[in-house]
């Protein structure tokens, strides 16, 4: 014998719940889910709240405790709140405030945390949890449009580290995701909105249809109705779903269609030292790469059109003078590197043929960018679409 | 739609080589793996060497140099020391200067870090790969007894926080193994016999014939015979790999056949405060716990004997004052709660029924613990076997 090929499979598997005020009497979804579970020791619970959500909804901590001390099987080892936002994942006293956390509560592998927050909370506490002790399960309840229809169902976690966002963190699929519609009213307008741009973006490289229905409701979706919101986040979310069972679910490769718009989005919400919000950034990326797609051949000028339409119309802005490439020197065209370098291995752009269809790309031409930028600063909305 | 269950599967594979002189002239292995994974743009290697095995083979580093200058697709980004031992997975320190050299040295997802060293460096270099950008391809060139047939084919990795073995890390398999004969010639008396304790474990639940061999080879172990401990090497290697690859994987349940023998091993070495070897307390876990099979009707006599026979005539201490249990307080009781922890949910040991067969329990008796300890200390070699 000179070697042994090593081969096996690792099977995962999740529920993503969409619900409405899960820890209120009556709702029985999240207790169902832990009884179904329980073993023949104690098990406990470790809640990690973001401070605003803790803020916005004051009688949380309270519903948690009650709610809790209904579940045979299970006890609350604590309620621990840490600042929400981008904040969380840039210092890592936070990460290690859950570790020892996790320690001196002896929560273990069969033990769970349930974080609840924010993308960027539910990012920090995947990590520490996904480490500790080589893994503790967690569930994760997003109160984001955001971290609802895409960074909460997915198996992605981290922290930043040396100033790159990310730089730190690990796929660790969840034990559950429970999507709590009522926590998305609080939100400012900004987040409520940034979290549609991942919808718009899910739509134009997968879906069609789901496109025309974010057309038909954008007034709505731009008013805060909570019923074109359940949609849009229910059928964002199982196509992000469906996208990571059917692909590469830890980015073994290069390809990463989810990125679509996100080379320069990044590199935006760094130019501005994180000011655009993600979200914001991935519409102007959205905006620039649909323009790159019309002028390079692939995209007939009236899809382009309509994706302007839509994004303009659901509230978002689509340029930036960070978007400007006027020449070989922008600074815009470090991002093309940076996202290599994020990927790994080959460049690899999403790009559209059609709303509904990508082609992924190895390249993108400098001349062809500047006159994507170009269109882009120059669009007229011809008509308010609808 | 009130919910989704997402389900998937990852697949993981990777070859496990053994071999003498890796990265002589002429040994191709090595250099044939990275050409069959070459791509369009040139891949990184970073190296983390134990100091130790520098020490000991100091034409390493430029051997490495002469090697990799040689493999087309590949350039060296920097060949980094550190400590080995312990120490290394016990100061934070370590890690982030791992990360650091990621960060600095532009390493990606598609470059490889190559870890050389004993099973410390190895489970720190491969925390700290699997966390940076969410997991950076690594190979692990492992250099101990221990590292070759039992840790460094393994998939977990991890370093010691709080106190507390293991209490950051990851199940991340590597990309590679690959193990060099060569690098234990070197090793410390004591480092050569411990790692033969994984050996006579994995026989003894799962290999009467390979038990059979360990007793006839035992003293050509015992004098650094290195044909014979070849073949040790690769037999305890592949039982390993196959019970990985048949069971669960990543210990997502409470099972852990190749625990057999460590929950005292784990207290020994804590209440030792590490000055035993981790082999050298698992030598005398097994002891305990093949007396505690017998005592509890499960091991016939004559099978205990041949295992304390084996493991004195490979040069094992099997009593240690730490192992002593004489009444419900005994410190090392204390392990079985440990244990217990550190698997999370259910206590599950595993016993002996006859050389080569296991069997699970859920709990052990301290009388007959006592009862255990007892036979132990009073165990008078019959006679030297062979
Ligand atoms: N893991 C992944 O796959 C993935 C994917 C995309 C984005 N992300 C990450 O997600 C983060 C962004 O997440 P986000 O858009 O949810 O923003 P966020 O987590 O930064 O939250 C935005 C703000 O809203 C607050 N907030 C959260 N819920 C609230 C509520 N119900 N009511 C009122 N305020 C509330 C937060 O405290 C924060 O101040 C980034 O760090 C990004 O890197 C991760
Ligand atoms: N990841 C896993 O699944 C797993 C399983 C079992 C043990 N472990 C871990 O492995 C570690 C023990 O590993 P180990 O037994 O290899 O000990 P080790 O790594 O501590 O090495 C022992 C000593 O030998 C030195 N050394 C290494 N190679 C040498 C060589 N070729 N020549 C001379 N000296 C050399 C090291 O520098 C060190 O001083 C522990 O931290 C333990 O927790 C991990
Ligand atoms: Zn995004
Ligand atoms: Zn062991």
């Amino acid at each position: 014998m000179d070697h042994i090929e090593q081969t096996f499979q690792v099977n995962y598997s999740f529920p993503v719940h969409f619900t409405e005020h899960l820890f209120r009497a009556g709702n029985e979804l999240f207790g169902d889910f832990l009884l179904a579970r329980r073993g023949d020791t104690v098990k406990k619970l470790l809640f990690l709240v973001d401070s605003e959500v803790a803020l916005h909804h004051p009688l949380l901590d309270g519903q948690i405790r009650e709610y809790v001390s209904g579940i045979e099987g299970y006890a609350l080892a604590g309620i621990l709140q840490l600042p929400g936002g981008e904040g969380c994942k840039n210092d890592r006293r936070y990460f290690y405030e859950i570790v020892d956390a996790v320690n001196e509560l002896g929560i273990d592998r069969h033990s769970y945390v349930v974080a609840i927050g924010g993308g960027a909370l539910l990012d920090l506490a995947g990590y520490a949890s996904a480490v500790s002790h080589r893994g503790i399960r967690h569930i994760r309840i997003p109160t984001t449009v955001l971290s609802q229809n895409d960074s909460g169902v997915g198996v992605k976690n981290g922290i930043n580290y040396a100033g790159k966002k990310n730089f730190l963190g690990t796929f660790a699929p969840p034990a559950a995701v429970f999507n709590d519609a009522f926590f998305l009213t609080t939100l400012s307008d900004r987040d409520w909105r940034s979290g549609i741009a991942e919808a718009v973006k899910v739509a134009l490289i997968k879906d069609a249809a789901f496109f025309g229905w974010l057309e038909a409701n954008a007034p709505l979706l731009a008013q805060r109705d909570p019923d074109a919101m359940e949609y849009l986040v229910q059928r964002c979310a199982a196509l992000h779903l469906a996208h990571i069972a059917g692909g590469d679910p830890f980015e073994m490769g290069s390809s990463r269609p989810l990125d679509f718009g996100h080379w320069s989005a990044h590199k935006l919400e760094q130019l501005t030292g994180f000011e655009l919000k993600h979200g914001e950034a991935v519409a102007m990326g959205i905006a620039l790469d649909s323009c790159y797609s019309f002028v390079s051949g692939r995209l007939p000028e009236e899809a382009l059109q309509r994706i302007l339409g839509l994004l303009l119309q659901v509230g978002f802005e689509i340029t930036h003078p960070g978007l400007v490439v006027d020449n070989a020197e922008s600074p815009l065209l470090l991002g093309l590197q940076e996202f290599r370098e994020h990927l790994g291995g080959t460049l690899t752009i999403m790009l559209l043929r059609a709303i509904g269809s990508g082609e992924e790309v190895h390249h993108l031409d400098v001349a062809l960018l500047q006159e994507a930028s170009h269109y882009l600063f120059h669009y007229q909305p011809i008509h308010s679409p609808q």
